[in-house]
């Protein structure tokens, strides 16, 4: 994958403000995309195909993955979740940074295929701040609210596989949309991305 | 050495504009303070004692090496260059991000000393605005700019071991400040600098 926008993981679990954040980071700046993902899952109402997800047939799904058509895919609650490869290169290939919104197992695979990507875990001030929020939605049902918790539960541990944590405060989005923009400003500079800058120098 | 402040060493050739940066830097935010360091070297015309550097003596500066009293010192063009311990730890453990200015060997020696140090080498866009920007102060004589030239040929090469490469364009010290920054917001998300998240969520 060529390019020089910057491959941008940002993982988070249930209640951690992701879609607001993200919302945020575009409406803030122009230098973001955000690569809508495919899923084999029903939409949840009020959820758009094409804007929330690509929604497709799990036979669709598994052709793409034959065909190398998927950057990254993940199961996930026995559905596909999954970026559409073709997708995420035009993006870079803009020099904007691509923002992947995905699950820790994929992030996982995505930084064994793209050392460059940078891995962003979004977390809730808390555990106890993420099961508030998941019960004040009032959306779901107990049992998925249990489900969320536990797979949480088992996913923060993995949080030593992302390079950055940050946390969304309650009422806070923009800031934590800021702290991302800062992330990405800072990555840029880093000398391990800049590694012919000794030789340009002397041009 | 303790404190939540990180230790910020910023290095560049003369000419990068370093003085003006840290300058702007320290205009924009409060969390940044700048530990003077100690030199034998002559005031230059202008330089204020303990505000430019803690001009000492060369007894006085062997005695502190000896008694373990300076964080790192160098030598350069004959004269040594150092940071006073005590001042930078009283500086960390307030909290604030400390600056030190120093040359590629010492910033070497830091990192060695202290792994979570960010290295941060700013430089002029490139070799000839750089040489451009000496001739054009007009202060110092033909030779200490050649001089001061071939010790930038011999250093660049070593900005490998730093962290962070940010280029310092003609009249854009603020932007060049806002780069720093971003860089110290982001280090302080740095999962390597959050070990405990994971255990702390729980809490």
């Amino acid at each position: 994958m060529s390019g020089k926008g910057l491959l941008l993981v940002i993982s988070g679990p249930a209640g951690s403000g992701k879609g607001t954040v993200i919302k945020s980071l575009m409406e803030k700046s122009d230098a973001f995309a955000y690569s809508v993902s495919a899923t084999t899952r029903a939409p949840r109402p009020g959820e758009v195909n094409g804007v929330n997800y690509h929604y497709i047939t799990r036979e669709d799904f598994e052709d793409r993955i034959k065909n190398g058509g998927m950057l990254e895919h993940t199961s996930y609650c026995g559905n596909y979740y999954g970026t559409p490869k073709k997708e995420a290169e035009e993006v870079l290939e803009s020099g904007r940074n691509l923002i992947l919104e995905i699950e820790v197992e994929g992030a996982e695979n995505v930084k064994k295929l793209y050392p460059e990507a940078v891995l962003i875990m979004l977390l809730p001030p808390s555990f106890a701040v993420q099961e508030a929020r998941l019960r004040g939605r009032g959306t779901e049902p107990e049992e998925k609210i249990l489900e969320r918790l536990s797979r949480t539960k088992e996913e923060i541990p993995r949080v030593v596989n992302y390079d950055y944590i940050v946390y969304n405060y309650d009422g806070g989005a923009e800031y934590t949309a800021e702290d991302i923009i800062s992330i990405v400003r800072a990555e840029k500079l880093r000398q391990s991305r800049n590694d012919q800058a000794a030789k340009k120098y002397f041009e």
